[in-house]
C-alpha cells in the first residue's frame, strides 16, 4: 500500500468494520475499481471488550489495538479510522503511539450532524454503557454548544445493550425494536437528532423502517471523514 | 495477526470484498465479537484490470497480485481468500508464491452449488469476459462432470459487461435487470442453475426481485469455504 492508503482498525464488530468498508466504497464518486480508496482492514474481533475493561475491570484492550496500528502502519497506511466509538476511551494512547493521523469518530459525528442540517444544541446518543460512561461526546462537544440526552440506566439495560448484543451475534433484525424504542425515548425528551454512537447501531437501525426523525450514523460519519482525508469526492448521499 | 486469520486478497472490485466481509461475518455462527473470525482485508483496487489484461493485452495484475499477498504474509495470515473470480487466472503463479493456501473459488463455487441441491450437469456461467475467455469454470469443473454454458458474444457485450461495471461504479440498481435477463438467458437455454461467476454479479442480482432457479453466489461461496478453513461453524442460510 501507499501513504494515500486508508487503515482500518477493525473488528469491534467486525459486522460494523464490513459496513464500514461497504459505506466507504458506496460514498466514494467512482466510475471504475481503480478510482476506489485503497484500504487495508485489520478486523480482529479477538480485541477484549471495551466495555468491559472500562466498566467491569475487563482486559485491557489497548495492547491489542496497539497491535493492530502496528499492522496498518506495516501495511504501508496513511491514516487510520476506527469504526468502534467505544475504542476512542483509548484515542489519545493510540495517537500517542503512532505517527500516522487518526480520524476521531467523534469529529466525523459532529460533521454528519452538521451535514444533516443538525445545529449545536440538544442531541440523543446512544452507545455503549462504556461509552457513555467514558462521556467521549460529552467532553469533545460541549465545548462546541452540543448537549448529549442519554438513556437512563433502566434503558441502557432494557434496550440500547440487548440490541448491541444481538448485532453482534448476527441477530441484526432483532436489534430493530429496542434500539428504534430508545431512540425514541430520547426525541420524546427533547432531542433534535439521535447520535448512533455505536457501529452496530446503525446495522439495526437500518434493519426496519426509518426513523421520523435525523439519525446520525457513526459508520456513514467516519465513512465521509475518510473520503475526504484521500482527497476524494463524496457521491450524493445515499 | 495469527495463523487462524484469513487473508483476503480484495478490491477487485472494492463493493464485492466489502460484501465479502459482510457475508464472511454473517454466516459464521457467532454470539459476540470474540467468535467471530480475525481478518485482513487488503483492498487494492488500483490492480490493473484483468479482464483487460487477458483480452486487451493490458497491464499484467500478478505484479500487484503479488504485493497484496506479501502484505497477508507480512501480517501473518494462514490462509488467503481472493474474492475475484478473474483474478484466478493467475491462481497458478500466485499459489507458486506463497506458502499459505489459497482457497480457489471454483471450487468454492462447486461446494455452493451442491449445497443448493444442483447436481453435476449442465449449468450457466455469468462472469467476466476475461473469466470466459481463460476457461476458468469449464476446465476446472468439467472433470467433475459439470457442463458450463456461457452467454453468447451479443449478451456479454449488451447486458453482462454492462451489469459489472454498473456494480463496479456504485450503480448497484442498475444492474439487475441486464444481469437478471443473461442468467434467465442460460437457463432458457438448458441451465439448471447459473453460476454468478464475477463477485460483483451477486450484488447487482441482489438488487431485485429473486430470480426463479437456483443461483450459486461466488462470494457466499467464497465465504463458507474460509469459515470451513477457519473450522468453525456456518450459521443456518441467510
Amino acid at each position: 500500500m501507499t501513504e494515500q492508503s486508508l487503515g482500518v482498525l477493525g473488528g469491534m464488530g467486525p459486522l460494523a468494520s464490513a459496513q464500514f468498508m461497504l459505506r466507504l466504497t458506496l460514498l466514494t464518486d467512482a466510475a471504475r475499481d481503480q478510482d476506489h480508496i485503497p484500504a487495508v482492514l485489520w478486523s480482529d474481533p479477538r480485541v477484549p471488550d471495551r466495555t468491559a475493561a472500562r466498566i467491569a475491570g475487563g482486559e485491557d484492550p489497548l495492547p491489542a489495538l496497539l497491535r493492530g496500528i502496528r499492522g496498518l502502519e506495516a501495511a504501508g497506511c496513511g491514516a487510520i479510522a476506527i469504526p468502534c466509538n467505544t475504542a476512542h476511551g483509548w484515542f489519545d494512547a493510540m495517537q500517542a503511539a503512532t505517527p500516522l493521523p487518526i480520524l476521531h469518530i467523534v469529529d466525523a459525528a459532529e460533521a454528519e450532524l452538521l451535514r444533516l442540517g443538525v445545529t449545536p444544541g440538544p442531541i440523543g446518543l446512544m452507545g455503549t454503557a462504556g461509552t457513555l460512561a467514558m462521556r467521549l461526546y460529552q467532553e469533545r462537544l460541549a465545548p462546541r454548544g452540543w448537549t448529549c440526552l442519554v438513556p437512563d440506566e433502566a434503558e441502557m439495560t432494557r434496550l440500547v445493550s440487548p440490541g448491541i448484543a444481538e448485532v453482534k451475534a448476527n441477530r441484526v433484525a432483532e436489534a430493530y425494536a429496542p434500539l428504534a424504542e430508545a431512540a425514541q425515548l430520547l426525541v420524546a425528551r427533547g432531542a433534535r437528532a439521535v447520535v448512533l454512537g455505536c457501529t452496530e447501531i446503525p446495522l439495526g437501525i437500518a434493519a426496519g423502517p426509518a426513523l421520523p426523525f435525523p439519525v446520525c450514523d457513526t459508520i456513514d460519519g467516519l465513512a465521509r471523514a475518510a473520503i475526504g482525508w484521500a482527497g476524494r469526492a463524496a457521491s450524493h448521499p445515499m
